[in-house]
């Protein structure tokens, strides 16, 4: 499937840490030559501004790892509170003890043009990427670098570089996982200039 | 000066992560034998759970980092929506080129007992990391890694291994930047409990 949705716009790569800078929650897609998979990680983050690069901690234990390590490629891709159910139930079922993971999530995939990365429909904001070998760290620390390759975001909550939280519904907010199953939305815009900031 | 503030309150290690998966924006702090320093940084996260570990991307623009490397220690710290100013100026203030950036910052130093890293006054938690040293991608990507050696936090805002942002004043809520001095702050409390989640 091709990027059908009008509302869903390319983000110029040097704005793309603007998706990840406030800390949410992401999902990590990747396939390799017979399977994909989808998980979710809240220890993701932005790295480097231009070229954009990020980080996200990928536990030896995950289908996903294995698949970027035999890929090269993987997508971060930013839910929304709309998909807390979603974005748990890949968070804690396994697709190596269920091979059938993504159909008893009911995770919709669709891919971009010019890739054939699976990414989650109805996120708010995708971020493609391809792996940059660490071999040191990612055996001894779980950590992978990714060189964003591509990036979007749906805008209807994302767009001119910013995020209008503050705008949409809800629903639409980002989502900060603590632990087991406990989230925080996103919450109110505050900005220096509102705290009456003399600099 | 010691723990006088009888809210600060350990945190054990192995739930030290619950203080940055939901992405919060960090106060970096460090000193070696002559200097001290804090800068912000958007970019923290959790690396491992038991035994707790973090990153943080310093550039090499900073004086911290340099701190950093004399000592081999530093402390990430989280502050509060309250703190909004204080983190901005500390973000864009450099020691650099201004050599009393803290007395401009007005940064309220304290230090926790058997420790002499300095710390930041007023924020919510606070995590000292003794540096594992990865001179590769410390060079390469500007990637810092701690290993977390005491965690402490307000228990007007975490307590029991939670943040409790709902039942605390606004003021006590973490802050999340975007760009340009653009944060949010943390929302409304979720769960797939309430969401009601069969699993």
């Amino acid at each position: 499937m091709q990027m059908l949705n009008p509302h869903i716009q390319h983000v110029p790569l040097e704005k793309a840490y603007r998706l990840l800078t406030h800390g949410p929650t992401v999902l990590v897609s990747s396939k390799d030559h017979k399977e994909t998979d989808v998980m979710a990680a809240a220890w993701a983050c932005a790295l480097e501004f231009d070229p954009a690069k990020v980080t996200v901690v990928l536990d030896k234990s995950t289908k996903t790892r294995q698949l970027i390590e035999n890929s090269g490629y993987f997508a971060l891709q930013i839910p929304t509170l709309k998909q807390l159910e979603l974005v748990y139930k890949l968070g804690t079922t396994s697709k190596m003890t269920e091979p059938n993971k993504l159909e008893i999530c009911q995770v919709e995939l669709f891919q971009f043009e010019n890739s054939d990365l699976p990414v989650v429909a109805d996120c708010s904001a995708w971020l493609l990427c391809e792996l940059i070998p660490e071999p040191h760290i990612q055996q001894a620390h779980d950590l992978f670098i990714g060189k964003v390759i591509a990036a979007y975001a749906d805008n209807r909550v994302f767009s001119q570089g910013r995020w209008h939280f503050e705008d949409a519904d809800e629903e639409w907010r980002t989502i900060h996982h603590v632990a087991g199953g406990h989230f925080y939305s996103i919450g109110k815009a505050v900005s220096v200039e509102e705290a009456n900031l003399e600099l």
